[in-house]
């Protein structure tokens, strides 16, 4: 039956021992979504090119953050990141810059928390960024797209 | 007309200068959701009342992550905080967690990207805390819902 | 003769090389004990049953500090930790609260540095948490218990 | 009646608001003792004076450890420190390192965090540097001599 | 006579006090440069332009440095930064990129510390990125160019 | 033809993916300067002697910044150190410190960029301990001088 590997025998949060798992090459790819008026994006990607360059902040600021991940998240281990890349899309209609992160690791656990909290703290540095002519903005759809390596071997989301 | 505040002259980033904002109590609510199974909903209720806490972990890894927000997002401001705190509601149904982040100062700039972190981080730490039993959860709608202090005074989201 | 290995050849500090040293796994447990007024301990534990979780703060912290170990202590390896786990002993009567850590690692140096800061902030948390109701509390007796693994084999303490 | 005011209206923690309070000038003082065998101490004067120092490595850790005690405390509010301070009394018969941390600030909430904190890193630093040659060393009877400003006045521990 | 100013009276470190100073408007701006191959230079700008932007990052990463000098430089008091900004100017011929930051602040202590570390750690992420292909590169002539604000007045660097 | 490796496809940057490397014994070797007025030297060294001990200090911050070198640069890989070395020559004429610090690790990537962070982390700390003193110093001429371990092989600097 189900449990969560979290909770020691008193019910209290543990880091989970991994000591006798394999090193294996991992890969996480996370995404979501940051959603802003129209017009807010077309003055981000005046800035973008014209500029500035928001979308460069906020992809330094997810590697940054994904190499975080250990100390932001109480029962995370930390890991050695391998390699960490962020890409972008833009929808002006919608007003929205989906984002996409790609994790790598070697090592006893999985890097879908690295790969997460990527997008996330990407996705909050946009909004950092526009929040002085946009208040509306809101971040959404935050999840695991792909999940290689490991002994629950290759995920992949449905839809 | 409307510009992105962070850019400097030469269309880079730069943290914007408010040495001569007033210091005055500010305060911001923001609020999100994670979704998973409602089995997965109902394993974390039975953990949370018999054996353990995932909630107390989430609340703490939140207000932590409020006080971490100026080293994760590079143009914030470090701030004092005055005050944190985060409350939950469940959707049994639904398998909903909503989060919801209050958070206070007294300074020279505004709580929102504060609030935002915690919810964030809090959401990010119930996925991790729950992911070996539910791959399909996804964090999402995280916004402002009230912001209070500062030259642009009393802003409250609609819907 | 005996010598202490922190120091080079100039006596300055120095972080002690240990790449020849074997990947080995390795298990500290360290322990510490806070000790408070009775009527504290009694309050803290109403809380902690009907009202709020000071232990369940205190864990984390303790989990997440034995993970900034090296970040803390000067000369301390950054590493791997594989597993951390804290559990606590309550004695009403005497007002004290037993705090006993355990962390594992695979890697070329031993984890007591790690448990035994884990104990510390654990114990600090404690009393972050009750100083406005009690301020004769002390923090006590932090000591290593156990250490396996190693070129130093296992050590155990004697009382 | 007496309670824990780190509990919310749900009994769970949170940073408590001190916004109301006043700025005031804050001080506290702290101690500890690390006791080792009395050949350690005898080394490490040694060094201490010829070779190398490992009082100067841990009083930078004890300072250095003081500004980062919001970040390991969890509900610890994050603070300007305007001073600190920390200085060692050696008993050679009783292998007693005794340590006393002074911190001062200008603000809303009380330093006793971050002396204690201060003299908690002192002291696993001394441990880490001479864990080679001895592992029966104990810390003890961290606690609060002192503190100046805030509401609650000037206290003095007794004995 | 002078004295150094962060030695306490058993000539040991410490952070100096500074309650009793005004606060005051702060500002400072320091400099420094990078040498490459003038290939290399001439590579980054392709890529600056076309495809990337080192430097870009290295903006970011200075000012992120900017706000970590407290927990850098042992003695460093933490301090709220008002504002923050990095230019840059190139000299293709002499494959030099030198480095300006400017720091603004109100409180109690200079900002000089956080510009040189915002130039210090500007300068290292730019060899970060050009390292694979240029291993001459250095960094060189980081230096206090001006300060305003606190009792020592206004400061400006004879050439 | 040379590339910046740290660029991905859409010519934004990305953490290098080292999945593919060896894990090897690597080693660097870095070093940089700080001039100061003679003066300041001299009294630097005096307290050195008689009181206190600035380069203790410095290399302790040294230390721990190559510790944190994946923290500030925002594409490096964090990595296990497995030895970290500081030493220093003064030259009383010239008023200068030449610092030079050794970094060891076994694993996929060179850790020239640890080595070079130490220096310049121990520069600014030896800046910071004598700028109440002497505005006019300057830190100049870091470099890596050697290289050991990894694909690339050993690379030692001329001149």
């Amino acid at each position: 039956m189900s449990e969560l590997s979290h909770l020691n025998d008193e019910g209290r949060a543990r880091m989970v021992d991994v000591n006798k798992k394999d090193d294996t090459n991992r890969e996480a790819i996370a995404c979501g979504s940051i959603f802003m008026k129209p017009e807010t994006l077309s003055i981000l990607k005046e800035g973008n090119i014209k500029k500035g360059d928001v979308l460069a902040v906020s992809q330094v600021a997810g590697i940054m953050g994904a190499k975080k991940t250990s100390e932001l998240i109480p029962m995370c281990h930390n890991i050695f990141l391998s390699g960490s890349d962020i890409s972008f899309k833009l929808n002006d209609e919608e007003g929205e810059i989906y984002i996409e992160s790609k994790v790598k690791s070697t090592g006893k656990t999985g890097v879908e928390m690295e790969a997460l909290t990527a997008v996330s703290i990407a996705a909050l540095t946009i909004y950092d960024m526009c929040k002085a002519i946009d208040k509306e903005m809101y971040i959404t759809e935050i999840k695991l797209l792909e999940k290689l390596g490991g002994k629950s071997g290759h995920y992949k989301r449905n839809g």
